[in-house]
């Protein structure tokens, strides 16, 4: 039985619009996809908060993956955090037409007893300071990484910096890592990502893939080609429970572990973006994990240089 | 002794300006910055066409590296083709501020009779009837390719298709091939190109890398991650030039050859974009293109699948 990861993010009720369709207040929340694609590799003790109008329905599905809610928090007589947002044709950026924090206002993560043992630790993108709150309650992790965004990067950047200083691994988009940092080459970026504090950095880039940047190396993936990619809320949060649920599995944290992990990450990703909410990951069977991972792995091999220096 | 690369393309004076230096009337285009990258791999046949402003320097440079220039026409009392230039700090679009044709107005490619059996031909982004004129005078080639631009696909569609089912590889940018195709979603827009006749599709993503599609499959590689990019002006067509090299070299056009041309293309690429003009190319050398391949082969490099299906 691989170690628990425990996940902290936004458990949300979202309408999406996309050229491919739309869907009116579906489950979604970065904990709730990042906690979806790690129940395939490890329990999943899940930190989050809903309101009255959060579908038990939804609740019983994550439990019968193996995700713990003992830590998610019901606020009644409230309603949950509630996203509205929509996509272009390229689909590579969400327009946010309205954001309501309703339970998220007065959130306090508070960590149950069994939770606070969890090796594998996923900040999900919540306010900086509650990502503090977290790792405050966790005794002795084995590996922790968080994720961001633009706002907290203009509002609440020492707290952010704090965060940055304490966890193993930044996941961030390339527009976020270029302005956290005030650097427009992204691997020169990456570097002074690393300064701050994280062993390893991950730049996700949408459609174009992710890379991981660490003291030793770079490592690049190319995003699963998909003909028909109808919703890409929740890609970034499934690649990283997808990730940090890989880690726990191995239980190592090494690079080829991380290595690894990417690759898991692009293929949760791959799934969750077929489909509306959590429909796509729904569908994924660990036979189709390990056969895109091996699709991966053959898109990007070639033999060694011909060429003698 | 590989076989020769045939490459046809502009001939320029380039002024360009980027967050990181400027320079006027500096030697580019097209054709000579293929040229120059295909000069590390084979003997190569330039077509192209210069004023009396062109720097016999440059062309002498050219020559030393293996370029024959008999295809080159000198037209007196005329002017280059020039090109004007800028880049913003992402460094991801050119913005062009003047385009001289000059020269190139009235431009006719003529093949030398020693052209003539050339079996390697790169078409560089020029008017697709004129690529055709080109590939009219190819007695037997075994492997031909294509770039172009939004303004042909735009102003001479038909031309475009006409080369397209004639070459083996048409070489595009993202925004390109959803343009030719009207695809938003890039892996559906490479299966309808290839249905237009060539048999690869290169998907140039500037520095998210490149991606090779063909009829059994997807290929893809991340740029070769540099902290200072100078210049990205020529690095399209060193990749190109990179690419139709290798295949000299090798002698051979299957899917691992192909692959390898992706990798010695990146790191051409590479090379370009360090400096301005000629001058990131100049400074490259064999041990370094084998020193960056062997890098990238490792920045791609995971174990198999740990998850049993």
């Amino acid at each position: 039985m691989p170690d628990s990861v425990l996940i902290v993010g936004s458990m949300a009720l979202d309408t999406v619009t996309t050229p491919f369709g739309a869907v009116e207040n579906a489950v979604g929340g970065a904990g709730v996809y990042a906690g979806m694609a790690a129940s395939f590799l490890a329990p999943v003790n899940l930190v989050g908060v809903v309101g009255d109008d959060f579908p038990a329905q939804a609740l019983d599905e994550l439990r019968q993956r193996g995700v713990n809610l003992e830590g998610v928090q019901h606020v009644p007589g409230e309603r949950s955090f509630r996203w509205t947002g929509s996509y272009e044709y390229d689909m590579s950026d969400a327009t946010t037409l309205s954001t309501e924090l309703n339970v998220f206002a007065d959130f306090n993560p508070a960590l149950p007893a069994a939770y606070q043992h969890s090796k594998f630790v996923f900040l999900a993108n919540i306010q900086p300071r509650l990502q503090l709150q977290v790792l405050d309650q966790v005794r002795s992790p084995v590996f922790t990484m968080c994720d961001t965004m633009n706002y907290w990067i203009e509002n609440a950047r020492d707290d952010l910096l704090a965060v940055l200083a304490r966890v193993d691994l930044a996941l961030m988009n390339d527009a976020e890592v270029r302005q956290l940092t005030g650097i427009p080459n992204l691997a020169r970026a990456a570097g002074r990502v690393l300064e701050l504090g994280p062993r390893h950095v991950v730049i996700k880039k949408g459609e174009y893939g992710a890379s991981l940047v660490s003291a030793d190396g770079h490592f690049s993936l190319p995003s699963y080609p998909l003909p028909d990619v109808v919703d890409p809320t929740g890609a970034g949060d499934s690649f990283a429970g997808g990730f940090i649920g890989l880690l726990a599995w191995l239980g190592t944290v090494g690079n080829e572990a991380l290595r690894q992990a990417m690759a898991v990450g692009t293929v949760m990703a791959s799934a969750c973006v077929e489909d509306f909410s959590l429909a796509g990951l729904r569908r994924l069977t660990v036979s189709t994990v390990y056969e895109r991972y091996q699709q991966l792995r053959n898109m990007v091999q070639f033999a060694a240089c011909p060429l003698v220096p």
